[in-house]
């Protein structure tokens, strides 16, 4: 992981083999970043992402071993129990002749080539809190 | 709806069932959000999207009913007629297994679980004009 | 092309027929734009959009002449050799009834209808360098 402070915001470049929300997350653990929002391009591999079923309250994943270009990937920051927790959707696109796409609620991916993100940080302290009807932690605003 | 000032932008949380286009149009209307950039995620159904055919000078769209998670969602806001427009492209990818992604130019869509949104407003005023070969509103820049 | 400067970033407008990598590196050249981030909608043709094959260390392009909608556009801007170089992802919905997304990074594409891009300027000087093991100008933060 390699870190640029460029001003209101940060340019990060991950490495292969990085597993993205796992090192976003640390990040923003040591450098006390506990609201914000980024977006991020590259590649990644064994990515495990999926959707919200709302009737079961859980959310369905599926594995995507191969490596696919992240097309699109946003995500915010805010904390539960004190402490950040990012939260990203993405849309892959497939590394081969289709470049067909897929998308969703990210799990974990891991940097296949490299990933080039840019992490916003906000001035504010937000939370987020379970709101049981829905089944999820909402952002408490 | 509920919306957090963070400076320079705003953090806002849509609830279940509340049409995002028009509740966004009129919370800039209410707050004098003449000209801004946005983006969010979460997950939405009832969804009319589509694109503009240049030859026939006209949008066409499609209607998706069920919830579908919104992998990537884009926008701005530009006065017509001194009135807050909102423009928005998205992808949503499928609430099954494919996570097959779909996208397009916005007509509405609205929250089925939560969205989250994060509108940072311009210091600038920006109109749309039309524009006759085009056939559409343009950005007065 | 139209450009306005909307303090901390410039709103632009590319018009039918610009080439949107080209366009954009000489605005960044000619403004001296060096290190930034954008994110782009609207719709396009005639785009060469592609992936990254890592065992072959050489990007595979697929040209896809028809129209298609920019549901998400997302780069960055670095320098190599001391000009601004443009690296974009896209997200492109096919202009037909599917609605079907495809996506990857990005070689050229030709602006088809309009093409509103929020381009941000950051404070820093970030150069691409050579990474041997990958074969590609990753950032050199």
């Amino acid at each position: 992981m390699k870190v640029r402070d460029v001003e209101n915001g940060y340019l990060i470049r991950l490495e292969k083999g990085e597993p993205v929300m796992r090192t976003l997350t640390t990040y923003c653990e040591k450098n006390s970043v506990m609201t914000a929002v980024f977006h991020a391009m590259g590649a990644v591999e064994n990515s495990e992402i999926g959707y919200y079923d709302l009737a079961k309250k859980q959310y369905f994943f599926r594995t995507i071993p191969e490596t696919r270009e992240v097309a699109s990937m946003h995500g915010n920051v805010a904390m539960i129990d004190g402490n950040p927790i990012v939260h990203a959707h993405v849309v892959l696109s497939a590394s081969d002749e289709s470049l067909a796409c897929i998308g969703g609620h990210v799990k974990e991916v891991t940097v296949a080539v490299t990933l080039e993100i840019f992490l916003r940080p906000l001035p504010a302290a937000v939370s987020r809190l379970m709101d049981e009807s829905i089944g999820l932690k909402l952002l408490d605003l």
